[in-house]
């Protein structure tokens, strides 16, 4: 099979031009036809013609208040020096809302501001009094009324069409049908409409490395899920998706399918095989069905993607990566799925942000930068997510989406710059960053200040205690997180505080001490005892990256024990979580590595205590009262929290919550 | 059946405060429990535990790009100086993007950077070309490559982990599925997972004079229509509905569903039945079954909200109108729909806006009240909307709500204030208001306009010629239309235009010669011949509002026939629009009015035409060669729009998109 190499890749513009250009040519920006359905079953569809009313709404003069009806000549000149008395049946008639107005009648007065006439006269008029008694007594032991002021025709009346008159348009062609407009229709005696069919789109998997959900899961392989997103995706776009079974390495069989589904589909979509790999054989076969528009645009991620046409049927090829399918798919399949519905797809909102770090980005590619947001003094600042394409964490994560001009080389520190947001912009406002030390309680606290706020958000990013201290400094933060050992004084946390951030004022409130320790392999297979041991030739050891408090004490307890760390083998290769250590410990790759008892637990690995070590949670004065703060410290201070934290195992909590002194 | 009248109504913030302090104590506020589905079917459910990786992702080291899988050791020092030399299936294997590493090997060098052997020496080296070549050679004849540069441990490898590490938080609670959550759920080996129930709502309509859809519309009769307004919200929002049949004029049907329904709903929602008319039997009832906690909420419309609890379960008792319904299911069955999901409703998004009329509110209520936007020069300004609770085209035409203070006697011209937009603020931005003379073209123009363009929206308000100018005047519209006669010169809108806007330029295009004469009954039961037939004594009439065209030209053909408008039955009863004068011909309440030919044959009526006239659009210079605008002409100017319009008969289009000069 041969390798196909984008070589002229097209910018994002270049190739929606010459995607557009195809599609008008073979018609295929024109809405689909419609057909019929009952207004009933209409909601979310989209009007496939204009929608007039058959007939008018109100349908017959009716009360609009309850209360009676009256002929308003028989209350002309009525007042309070001038009442005028009204008889049953004769000058009136008690009527509720909506009641069709008696013939011969043309006004309503309201139920409060009628008076029985054996109430008249007892007392002094006192309209509240004679409603508030009315309330009590039955409407049919009322013969006289009295009434104090005139009233005029049409009074309370609600007229014919007063809502809807007959053939006006109550909603126009490719309108999507809301809850509300229901009512309108169904009030204008509209019990069926055309809307416009749903896009039929096959949905096709391709990757000999491509798995079935629940078969098993071995190395090489891959759960095919990109289809349930796309699939998801049409559903909430308006269309109806068709998977179909996974072609795995054989083209003819692609071939076959796709000849079949350009008969019966509006869209074609092919996950995965638009690389430039050599089992990629789709480009190739729609060339020899069809013809291949673009393939290969000069966005990241998403640069794979093929736009070609089959039979008239537009067919888009989304990268395999997962974070390029759905970016590529918002570019291409997304507005396709709009225009044939008749509608535009809507902007995402935009607001204008700082970057909280400086990016460097490639020259040549428009690149969908993932970010997260927080709201930091009075700036929303923006925090890049993990850039790979295939880390689909970083879209379930991302607040929102930066573009970076292919042309330009990257994004500088404090730079304002637009970003298109994927989560509701009130949600974004409650999210507390959290900057610094890694450790399994922190999604324990996102986890629970979730459970009590559901729309308060625990951002956090590992980066380290020393690094958390930083970006306090730096106000790139809410809070910070470390369990920094000065060797000196064997004090924690105060005397870098007091280095790194000397003018600040800080609280420090504990939220653990947590056991430090060596992570191994269940049974200790390799017989490992002691720090000493790390330095056999038969160990291989995994790190923590330098500026976390994990590194900094494992360097300590090595200085103490004067081992060489150049002697430990894996000294430098490097983790930023305690649970990625303890996962190549459970994966094999390594024999040991320092990280918490919580992480061991997590991979059910063995785990040799070293030391006890406070983990702090720092505070800036300014923010420590806030709302989002004592909100969070309520929740650290709560049982539920504490509970679960202990079931991790590892962690004295005698002094979560509390304010820690120098 | 006694009446309830709310004498004693709350403010919508103490009704919440109420309605809230209730639903805690009987735990009401609690999420509900969880049910375990399926990951694929968990789309817009919403996590009721925190979701853990099961595996992590990649689960083993794999290719990160196609190329050769090498060992970083056997390139080292490779330069453009020192080439190396690699031998397949010892120094190198081909890789694609996702496979397993071999074992043993550690990096992965990309496809465009090879360079086979037999390639480099025979001329200069140009990786592009070699690449290019490549494309078109079978892999397996590849034996020898040279490299030109070194590479590192882990390039281009995906480490396990990478992307989800095992145990590691993908999705907290509280947190409904997106489609892309999906991906990263079963990539991290979720194959199910712990969802929130829906919250199961009975939804009871009440009231004598509904009837079900399908039934026959007779006077005093209205089709029931909110329980599939309020099924449908319900479903957005994530619960279940479930309508029961209506309750007719049985208080004890209603007692019976309502003991069924609270054991086995989580919200029950009454409709209508809440206001104080005498058959409103609904607060007795569930004052005999539980408690009524809140009957009367100083909101407008909304007022007739009861708020209740039966049996621990909570009861909204909304009001009948359909605005009334929707803004209060908006205040109370929305948020604790979300609550019970273990979620918070989305505040809609608020802009800033201008009062484009004053507004007189009643004092101590609430107002909700609807509007229309338009961006008018830098300024985007609010039109309010009909105020009934009754016009549920009000709300399906609404882009916002501006919430009108309790305190606050009204709204002044021109005022800033805060609204809570409906509709999408894009489509919003497209709005093209139009203020003036009403005719049926402007619905076919409205609607051709969405057809070609499908987020622009002309809005039209019909306020009479004279009312378009002085909108215009003062900045309040975009375009406005007229069929103003000047009975001196016999011109049409000119002479008009001078007195009522002298400074301002602007450009005059025809929309059509339209035909105007009296709408009368099918088959002229009253034998009327002429305008002289007005002042008998058996005719009645409806007249058009002051400042409109058509009053103005009736006023012109009178004097000319020196009628006395004072004999004619009916000439203070004004309607705003031909349809409205055709629709109170058609229902028999009068027997003629003035209007277009287009109206009559809606209603197929019989027309006696009296003039022919010139009905244009006037737009500011400063408008005239907007994109807006230029399309709007565009589509005046087109076949298929000038075909509809002919369509609806009356119409000489002869002049249509002509730029009239004076």
């Amino acid at each position: 099979m041969k390798r196909n190499i984008y070589l002229n890749k097209l910018t994002l513009k270049e190739a929606q031009k010459i995607w557009y250009k195809s599609l008008l040519k073979y018609k295929l920006t024109e809405p689909l036809k419609g057909e019929l359905v009952s207004t009933e079953d209409s909601l979310g569809r989209v009007t496939a013609e204009p929608v007039f009313a058959k007939i008018s709404s109100p349908h017959y003069p009716a009360a609009a208040m309850d209360g009676i009806a009256v002929r308003a000549r028989d209350t002309y000149q009525a007042s309070e020096s001038y009442p005028r008395k009204l008889r049953v049946e004769r000058d009136f008639y008690f009527i509720n809302t909506g009641d069709p107005i008696p013939f011969g009648f043309d006004a309503v007065i309201k139920i409060e501001d009628i008076n029985p006439v054996d109430k008249v006269g007892q007392r002094e008029i006192n309209k509240k009094d004679i409603a508030d008694d009315l309330t009590d007594r039955e409407e049919g032991s009322i013969e006289e009324i009295i009434i104090f002021s005139s009233t005029f025709p049409g009074q309370h009346i609600r007229n014919i069409g007063e809502d809807i008159v007959a053939n006006q348009l109550i909603i126009p062609i490719n309108q999507k049908i809301r809850p509300l407009d229901l009512g309108a229709l169904l009030a204008g005696g509209v019990n069926q409409l055309l809307v416009r069919e749903k896009p039929k789109v096959a949905v096709i998997p391709t990757g000999y490395e491509l798995i079935q959900l629940g078969e098993e899961v071995l190395p090489g392989k891959i759960i095919e899920y990109n289809s349930k997103i796309i699939e998801s995706l049409i559903s909430e776009w308006g269309g109806e998706a068709k998977v179909y079974e996974i072609i795995k390495d054989a083209p003819e069989d692609l071939k076959k399918i796709l000849q079949k589904v350009c008969q019966q589909s509006d869209i074609i979509v092919v996950l995965a095989g638009s690389s430039a790999g050599s089992k990629d054989f789709t480009p190739e076969i729609i060339r020899s069905l069809g013809e291949v528009l673009v393939h290969g645009i000069a966005i990241m991620p998403g640069k794979p993607t093929i736009l070609g046409i089959i039979n008239k049927t537009p067919l888009i090829g989304l990268p395999g990566y997962p974070v390029s399918t759905i970016i590529s798919a918002e570019q291409f399949l997304g507005p396709l799925v709009f225009t044939r519905l008749g509608l535009t797809m809507s902007k995402r909102q935009k607001i204008k942000v700082h970057m909280a770090h400086k990016v460097v980005s490639r020259l040549g590619d428009e690149e969908f930068l993932r970010v997260k947001l927080g709201n930091i003094g009075k700036k929303m600042m923006a925090y890049p997510l993990p850039r790979g394409a295939g880390v689909i964490t970083s879209l379930v994560e991302a607040d929102g989406i930066i573009r970076i001009p292919s042309l330009k080389e990257g994004l500088d520190l404090e730079e304002e710059v637009n970003v298109e947001l994927w989560k509701d912009l009130d949600t974004i406002r409650h999210n507390i960053i959290v900057t610094g030390s890694h450790d399994l309680i922190l999604d324990i606290l996102r986890n629970e200040l979730q459970e009590n706020l559901s729309n308060y958000r625990l951002v956090s990013f590992n980066v380290g205690s020393i690094g958390g201290l930083i970006a306090l400094k730096q106000n790139r933060t809410h809070l910070a997180t470390a369990h920094l050992l000065d060797s000196e004084s064997g004090d924690y946390n105060f005397p870098y505080i007091k280095k790194i951030l000397p003018r600040k004022e800080l609280v420090v409130v504990n939220l653990a001490y947590r056991e430090q320790g060596i992570i191994i392999k269940k049974g200790n297979p390799k017989n490992i005892k002691d720090l000493d041991d790390l330095i056999r030739e038969d160990i291989k050891f995994i790190n923590r990256q330098k500026g976390s408090g994990t590194r900094i004490l494992l360097d300590y307890l090595l200085s103490k024990k004067a081992i060489n760390p150049m002697d430990i083998k894996g000294y430098f290769r490097e983790e930023f979580t305690h649970l990625m250590v303890a996962s190549a410990v459970a994966e094999g790759n390594v024999d040991a590595g320092l990280g918490i008892l919580s992480a061991a637990k997590a991979f059910k690995l063995d785990f040799i205590p070293l030391a006890k070590e406070r983990y702090d949670i720092i505070i800036p004065k300014e923010y420590y009262s806030s709302l989002k703060v004592q909100k969070l410290l309520t929740i650290i201070r709560s049982e539920k929290f504490k509970k679960e934290v202990l079931n991790l195992g590892g962690y004295d909590l005698s002094q979560s919550g509390k304010v820690i002194e120098e």
